[in-house]
């Protein structure tokens, strides 16, 4: 049987050779890269006999980015790094000052326009590893869908995480997550494994069964670029924020999210089936739509948030004085204190750039006897980081 | 308004340039590649100050696939193609012999364990590059769902696509779409445009709403590789159709599939109401599927079909005497054309290496007067023809 396999196979793959040439590939075919060892080393090789240099750039590597210079013999350069804590890693290579993919890694991930290789180490069960990794655990869909948003004027895509069991009937909680700057729709399914955490946490009953509904933060654009009527434009860092500024708001334009909603799947109605998160821009996009509409969400969560992104385009210059001064962002801070909200989270690395102004922020909830969570720990502001938000809030919640 | 967002993307890419060290990438962003120029040849350009050869391989380059050399100017190294049909055209940059991702080119599809970047070239509306552009029409919905396969004894990762206008209410037709050997649930979506497809031929009155279903293929997997707990293995070709081959055939498991539909998705529940194809080994799993189930589909089409895969391991060596000796074909053969299908359509490129399997099929259903369509086309077995197949026979089906 597997002969004849093969057989089928040879005549389909030298159809394929013609059309792609893959003889570059195909010589690679006996190399493993990355290969994860069992001390928690992880090797790297490149088949590149022309080479003069060779080096790989890895986010485990000193600094939270770097690159390592590669050894070459007999025409395969490898590197293998320290033990690595149990973590999802990007890396890519650096051939002769190029950089490029690892030709042996399928698994890549998008950041703006550009592309990283990645790959998961995990030591023991329950790990941050482990918890990004697919199990043999029942899967939630993901549903790519177009919603219509008046108060934009335009169709827009998001996608919708639906838990396992989800089709069998009831009515599920519904936590809104936003992404940061530079992301889009796909941001918190791609690099944010959101899809897998919550999978993961739900079989294991440490989470409660919930939607995941993760909107474009992007006010101009109607979706991730490629996939509306802009064309195939190469993306740009903040394109869609700042040219031109957007008119409307995520907090003015959040209703039509949540119509859509309340209106296609099975959703609890009300503030205690409702949760509100989002990472650094989309902290900011949380801040504003929490105290917008107080009362409608139990749970608001703020990762490495630009806290005041959305009321004040000039919000890296705030601080505290300026929050103090500020009468809407006090009377709204006060409504959202009185419709007390069962928990305001806020997440942060103690080396993030917004570190202080979410430091001042606290001072300010503290002044006004807001109650609120606080988690701190170490780190920037990496995806490394909200991953592990999004792990800690989610279980949390609707509880 | 500007300048003060300006600020914050300055403080927020400092971080961002210390997470990913893009130099190599920050210094190529004057550079745009590729280039669609007014008289429809593309230039491709690459900034590679240290390379000594650059070359770019295209499938739009003689004999379906080669390499052309690039010419250095100040360290960018440029090609200008001949002037281009419409169509939708995959390529990449080798560098000193290395295959290497066009730094400029956000636009990738995977081919098994392989990323290749893409172009569109469109001349005027309607031409097949316009065909497959995103427009401003209504979009449809794509959900990616896992539904329950009994007969594997495992959960599956499949995608549906909804047409725009689908949550308005009604019931629609299902066309249920199938991949070839190497692809996986995603492959029509992703370098197959189907969502692209329809929702072009939709919006223009051309075809049908219609539901596509697209399941995966390989009767070994759960999903595309990295989606399941098979870990993240590189994906090789054939290695889930034979390695172990499957005891459980597409036609036996297919009822799981539809089963899933009609009870999920407010679809049409008879024969009027469902359309089943697909390319190569998915047109073989259209053949054995639709010979299977006589009376379950009106619609059946077959694209650069690998006939009898499904049925005869040794479908290579199949030829006329076979299938006149085969007795169970025979008599499945005849209870479909008493079912009468309202369409049974077979599509082939001239060049295709199944051009002759598929004559030999024609002639025997020649000669038992089984009555079909038949569309012969340049070109052999690629997406260039796949795309156009489909955009054809959806245009004939649920009318």
């Amino acid at each position: 049987m597997k002969k004849l396999f093969t057989l089928w196979a040879v005549c389909l793959l030298s159809m394929l050779t013609v059309v792609a040439q893959d003889a570059i590939f195909v010589e690679n075919q006996e190399i493993v890269s990355p290969e994860v060892n069992a001390d928690g080393t992880v090797t790297f090789r490149l088949v590149a006999p022309k080479a003069i240099t060779a080096q790989v750039w890895g986010d485990f590597l000193p600094g939270g980015g770097g690159v390592a210079d590669m050894k070459e013999e007999n025409g395969v350069w490898t590197y293998t790094s320290e033990p690595l804590n149990a973590e999802l890693y990007a890396y890519y290579f650096v051939v002769n000052g190029q950089a490029m993919l690892d030709p042996q890694n399928t698994y890549l991930y998008r950041n703006i326009a550009n592309y990283y290789n990645y790959f998961i180490v995990s030591r023991e069960k329950g790990d941050n590893g482990d918890l990004y990794t697919v199990h043999e655990v029942p899967h939630g869909d993901v549903d790519e869908v177009w919603y219509d948003s008046p108060t934009l004027g335009m169709q827009r895509r998001m996608l919708i995480y639906t838990p396992a069991g989800y089709d069998k009937g009831g009515k599920f909680p519904v936590l809104y997550l936003f992404h940061g700057a530079g992301g889009d729709e796909e941001a918190w399914i791609d690099f944010g494994r959101a899809a897998q955490i919550m999978d993961n946490l739900i079989a294991e009953g440490k989470a409660k069964p919930m939607i995941v509904v993760m909107p474009n933060g992007n006010m101009n654009a109607q979706a991730v670029a490629g996939k509306w009527s802009k064309g195939m434009y190469k993306p740009s860092f903040m394109q869609h924020t700042s040219d031109p500024a957007p008119t409307v708001s995520m907090e003015q334009s959040f209703p039509d999210i949540q119509k859509y909603l309340e209106s296609h799947y099975n959703v609890i109605k009300n503030r205690k089936g409702r949760a509100v998160a989002g990472l650094s821009m989309g902290g900011g996009h949380t801040f504003a739509v929490s105290k917008e509409y107080p009362g409608n969400f139990d749970y608001i969560g703020l990762f490495s948030a630009a806290i005041l992104y959305g009321i004040n385009s000039n919000f890296m210059e705030t601080n505290l004085q300026s929050l103090r001064a500020d009468q809407k962002l006090s009377r709204q801070i006060d409504a959202l204190k009185a419709a007390k909200p069962k928990l305001y989270w806020i997440g942060i690395g103690n080396t993030d750039f917004l570190y202080s102004q979410n430091k001042d922020y606290r001072t300010y909830l503290d002044e006004k006897q807001f109650p609120y969570e606080y988690y701190e720990n170490d780190g920037g502001h990496i995806w490394v980081n909200w991953r592990k938000y999004l792990t800690i809030f989610a279980q949390k919640i609707f509880k």
